[in-house]
């Protein structure tokens, strides 16, 4: 069988087995989560020793320890998946609720009920722990879902697909509600981004090359985040100890993440209280500063910022800080150089803290609060399976609710159009 | 300058215009709007006379006399287009409604903010109309547009367009709040849908041919609609009279939309009960049948639908009809045949109805209604942009708050990650 002829044999069974999952009682959904968190530690040593194969050949071919560091499954990974599933299990089911309903002259109810996607396509890179996470968030919100992941993980991608599939039919979900394209050919990617015919909506997971590559080759609707380019601007009013651990929290708790601030954006009346001391904290945790020419005459020994800076990504121990004349140029800043993630205002001036929330055109926008705040699990959403940095359907972490759409329901009793 | 910089210069000023659109005081939204209905009636004699440049060009090239109805800018279409835009004014502004706000244990306070998309691009054929009604419900929703429409309305359109930019200008929003593709070549079109770094949303507003373009070559998220096979579904427990009423009305009223019936599904109990009568009341309104074995059976003297007439978006006065031995059939068949566009059943049958309003998977569902209230107006959203059926950000009809999507604002006081 040709890949492709694989691809479309997966997303048509896909699309058949979303049929039976949608009207699937929540009881049954949370039977099938909670069977698969037994069944992951039942089948630990079976996964591991599939794991074991990715994990030698990615040590033959040289990937770095970062990356071998994702793609093992240990067992704290596997005892974390039947976490994350029980969570899930745990969260209230989107699925069937319905709006309030208003009446129209005609005596016609209208409502809008909440109903699953459909089929979702995730492509992913190398950690195997996603496979689970999002096959779980996926099936609780009614919709089937077909994984691709890594080629460097297939050994155990197709294990964990194994383990999936056993729950599935021994809760008498269809098997082909969670499957693992079992091919590592990257044409197999092309092929699935090609079934808008049976595919709802893709959601890449991964760097920036992925998911452009994603962006440009799918006719399916795709929910996507590029990069978090965030930013806090410490206004005239701020409370400055305050301003410092914010800052602090921002760039240093996690330098590794989307949602770490990347550029701090000082007001100028602030920024001789602030900057000093600020930089002196940074440094002892060493984070490299590059600054604006009234950054650096505050703080002669940084390098400066470049152009490219105020773009920049670091996800690093590195940040960029730029001296503003108003809050205004630092919204014009946010607006040229940022990502529509997350901007952070800290200030104790009430005006520009309700201007700043309503004039900054990023997902999620916060008063006196760290940028790690945007977080699915930190805003109440339960789990997550991303943070969308574009407009359409999600803006921002997308939990179960991002995972279903709406359709409208309508009650009549025989009206017809004049 | 190559049309590609010119598409590039287009889309820049609509990103930069839309900073300003989007914290756009309500009343100065309205009073562009009324400014360019007043415009409309002013100027109608030079947008008349533009118009008729088009008209001229279109019978020389022997344009269908259906095309060139719908070309044509006569005072009635002034008329309905400035009304219109009345209606859009008076209607509420949904941007910057705030959600119920939630506490995290940490203190934080969380809601959903409403705000615009940001720059849309409507893509659309002949109808110089769609240029007011889209410029109106984008810019009432606080974004900015970009218009493309048929090459054969380019002078009507640019007229329409100096008269929209003329009212933006008169109420100090930006002009380039509204811009329309100065260029004919189709060469643009491909140039816009590469536009992402730009542009949020694209709209294609036509046949399924320009539908499948845009899906193909954007990078841009689409909102669309391909085609309407909607059906009605007679149960066994329908009242007859009823069940003729709305399927006679959603064939016959108005069959060149994409809400009216293409196929009627009957069970086989209310088969002999109500086919020959419907059959009559359809013969007389000229409507062609036809239908499976079974209503051959009862209905000797019409066509067998083949395999494609299943499929099949008529428009017209044709339609094909199936004896189905159950509800769940009817299902199976809508979920194989169907567009997920609107789908009735007409039903005494409170278990049934409620059945097939969770398990039907269309953007609207009806319960002893016709089909053709699936419209914005009809259920009560106001002026409607189109109607989507495929289910990311939108499912079924589109009106003001489909233009928009929320961001999450956070208020703290200094809360930082553990």
């Amino acid at each position: 069988m040709t890949i492709e002829a694989t691809i479309v044999d997966i997303a048509k069974a896909a699309k058949k087995a979303a049929l039976a999952m949608a009207t699937c009682p929540t009881d049954k959904k949370n039977q099938a989560l909670l069977a698969l968190a037994d069944r992951l530690h039942k089948d630990a040593a079976l996964i591991q020793a599939e794991n074991k194969k990715d994990l030698e050949a990615a040590k033959a071919t040289g990937l770095s320890s970062a990356m071998i560091d994702r793609l093992t499954v240990s067992d704290a990974v596997i005892a974390s998946m039947a976490d994350g599933l029980r969570e899930v299990a745990a969260l209230p089911d989107p699925v069937g609720a319905k709006s309030a309903t208003w009446r129209r002259p005609n005596g016609l109810e209208v409502a809008r009920m909440r109903i699953p996607l459909g089929v979702i396509g995730i492509i992913y890179e190398s950690r195997p722990n996603v496979t689970v996470d999002a096959a779980g968030l996926c099936l609780k919100a009614g919709n089937t879902v077909i994984l691709r992941g890594g080629s460097e993980a297939l050994h155990s991608n197709r294990a964990l697909a194994a383990t999936i599939s056993a729950s599935l039919a021994e809760s008498g979900l269809p098997e082909t509600a969670v499957q693992v394209v079992p091919v590592a050919d990257r044409e197999a990617v092309t092929h699935l981004l090609a079934q808008e015919e049976y595919i709802d909506l893709i959601i890449p997971r991964g760097g920036e090359g992925l998911i452009r590559f994603v962006v440009q080759h799918s006719s399916i609707p795709v929910l996507k985040h590029y990069k978090g380019v965030c930013h806090v601007y410490v206004d005239q009013d701020a409370d400055m100890e305050m301003a410092r651990a914010i800052c602090f929290n921002a760039k240093v708790q996690r330098p590794g993440v989307c949602n770490a601030m990347e550029t701090l954006l000082v007001h100028r009346d602030a920024a001789q209280r602030f900057l000093p001391d600020m930089a002196r904290q940074f440094a002892d945790a060493g984070v490299a500063l590059r600054g604006c020419a009234a950054t650096r005459a505050l703080l002669p020994g940084i390098e400066t910022a470049e152009e490219a800076d105020w773009y920049a990504e670091y996800l690093d121990l590195i940040l960029a800080v730029k001296v503003v004349d108003s809050m205004d140029a630092a919204i014009s800043h946010i607006a040229t150089y940022g990502s529509s993630h997350t901007e952070v205002i800290v200030t104790n001036s009430y005006d520009r803290a309700m201007r700043f929330l309503a004039a900054v055109d990023s997902s999620v926008v916060l008063v006196n609060a760290s940028t790690r705040f945007n977080d699915g699990g930190q805003l109440g959403l339960g789990a997550e399976i991303g943070i969308s940095t574009s407009k359409l359907h999600a803006f921002g972490p997308m939990g179960l609710e991002e995972l279903t759409t709406t359709k409208f329901i309508v009650l009549g009793n025989g009206q017809i159009r004049e």
